[in-house]
């Protein structure tokens, strides 16, 4: 038996585990100091009344013969997709049912996607990045190729049509910078797609943060994009569900045998996600629902605001925080990631993500999140100010 | 942007669509007659007390921020992991607790383990087959070689020397057959594996049913066998989880680079079962949970056992419904599985599976489940014997 060498080529990351050793270290010989984390990417908000309402409904219809639920649809109910699909149309995108499909997160499906996809693609990735685009390419044995985004493009890089690409990852809002393509953009990047008749991944799992609502939520409101997209969303930032695990991946009936390569991909690996989830999920698209996670999307977004302000008032070149629960600032005095990372937790007692974990393009970037408490939000820019 | 061309040699599986059109018309020609499904692969109890309240608390759990949780571990919470430790523990098998990774059920682990192998290595399934095993392995391209199981070895083929072979499926006991290795020979195909460098893939999902306490559970109660076997199992049939979706899936540290490349890929590719879920499961593993799915499973076996005593009663020849969920019979009269199943639908409206579903050598078999009701069950059996 041969194993898949290909798993040879991964580098290890130890970004977050010498985070956890440093803070460590640093508490040991300060027990007395505060130790303030905006490093955290995870919600910390508890799941919303609504949701934990239909989840207790769903487990009881699981105790009762009659309205037990065996296996579903490995695609997920109707009930829940039929909720999508209403999502989809308050963005103005029209989208037929079995183009929709409910996901246990978009990580699940951003690796599994790759299955449809023949080993000699060449796949285009921006740096920094989410760490898993190009891992799951690298365990595939496929060539990975970067695009920079930086302080000159505002970290939103546009194709260059020098480079030949197949697979086309865009992240928006961006993780880790924040970032978000407008539609000018975004049809940039369509363009482009179909130009070299590529797919592009369009991972959307920030999308509700956007508060612009000229600024796009999905491709799909660019023209062009179900001939050339494939999107993911997660309702684990949207409504808490990381550790519930919900999201849906939008395969267009456009992009010829992918649909259904994938309904027979995910019908041959999967078995759907668990129905009382799918009832939580169904009842975030309801009117209390949303009204209730947006009260969650506020108290982050409020923190982000803070932490916005408060860089700004300091001089200190960032993005994101407006439509992103991210913030992405330039390290102060041109220190570089892992130094700026340094004297903040000596300085001021601040956790944050040194940039230089997310690719060749962060070092000397840091990243800031909004879900921490208010108050040890506050505390910490108040920190900031003094120290800047 | 190429796809993956292997998808092109999968072929359509008509089995379940033609088998419910089939029930459809007769069901329009014959409104007034009562049709039994004898056929169906899904549980049919709701879950047990233990369980329900375990999940109630989990919800509650989740709508309080002191009690919130988002991430857990991508292997799964070790609450969860030291009961399935101590489960194995209660059939000598000692594991370690990174041995244990919790899965959202057997079919997507079996699909996803792949990830971990080269393209080149030979792959071994027996026929007839979970049809599962040979399409993750088409999909990625890789040779199936097949072995024959039959009416001859009762459906328990032993390995031939004379075939190379890499990754090798057993599953025992057996679905479609419901046929169950005893530890000699499963000794065998631990040998066989170990000459070969070879892997054997091996998949316990219907474990629970085994009643007679000498035959294994695990593929660990044979010596070797941590050398060379990974083990998936499911709570889908033992708790009633198919539609709730958890299990467990044990990578031996002692496969060298495996149980390391299976972190980085479950790490990478997913996030975990949901907590809900897990907190589920851990209740399946208290004294109460287990008395209350031996109940569960007690009922089934019930039935299966009143299907097997019926065949034999009528001198039909099968394997199976002693430790296992399922019966495959030998069709009477020498009937094709297609004939026998038009047959016993007009004759005694009793829908069972055709082998010649799952395989080759499934033709001429048929499979009938023990997931129905006593009541139905007991009146198909009744119309059996009218018939035969």
């Amino acid at each position: 038996m041969n194993i898949n060498a290909n798993y040879d080529n991964l580098e290890q990351s130890y970004l977050f585990s010498t985070i956890a050793k440093k803070v460590n270290e640093f508490i040991q010989k300060n027990p007395d100091k505060k130790v303030i984390r905006l490093g955290i990417g995870d919600v910390t908000l508890p799941l919303c009344k609504t949701v934990i309402d239909a989840m207790h409904k769903a487990v009881d219809e699981m105790g009762v013969q009659a309205t037990f639920r065996g296996y579903g649809p490995e695609q997920g109910y109707d009930f829940l997709r039929e909720k999508v699909q209403l999502y989809y149309k308050t963005h103005n995108v029209n989208l037929e049912l079995d183009e929709i499909f409910i996901s246990d997160g978009a990580k699940s499906d951003l690796g599994n996607i790759l299955d449809l996809f023949a080993k000699d693609n060449i796949v285009l990735v921006p740096d920094p990045v989410y760490p898993v685009y190009v891992d799951t390419n690298i365990m595939s044995g496929r060539k990975v190729v970067f695009i920079d985004a930086n302080k000159d493009n505002e970290f939103l890089p546009l194709p260059d049509k020098s480079i030949n690409a197949d697979i086309i990852y865009i992240c928006s809002p961006n993780n880790p910078t924040g970032a978000v393509y407008n539609k000018t953009q975004l049809k940039e990047w369509v363009d482009y797609a179909l130009s070299k008749n590529a797919i592009i991944l369009f991972d959307s799992a920030y999308e509700a943060f956007i508060s612009n609502e000229n600024l796009p939520h999905s491709i799909y409101e660019i023209e062009g994009a179900k001939d050339c997209a494939i999107e993911f969303c997660s309702l684990s930032k949207t409504a808490g569900f990381t550790g519930t695990r919900c999201g849906y991946t939008i395969v267009p009936k456009n992009l010829g045998k992918l649909n259904k390569m994938w309904v027979r991909r995910q019908t041959t690996k999967f078995n759907g996600v668990p129905y009382i989830v799918q009832r939580g999920a169904e009842a975030v698209f309801t009117p209390e629902g949303q009204k209730e996670i947006k009260e969650n999307i506020y108290y982050y977004k409020k923190n982000a605001t803070l932490i916005s302000d408060t860089l700004k008032e300091c001089g200190i070149w960032h993005v994101g925080g407006k439509h992103s629960p991210y913030i992405w600032l330039k390290c102060p005095n041109n220190m570089k990631s892992w130094e700026f990372f340094d004297y903040l937790l000596e300085k001021a007692q601040i956790v944050g993500t040194p940039g230089a974990g997310f690719g060749r393009n962060g070092e000397g970037y840091f990243r800031l999140t909004s879900f921490g408490s208010y108050e040890n939000t506050a505390e910490a820019m108040e920190r900031f100010r003094k120290l800047f």
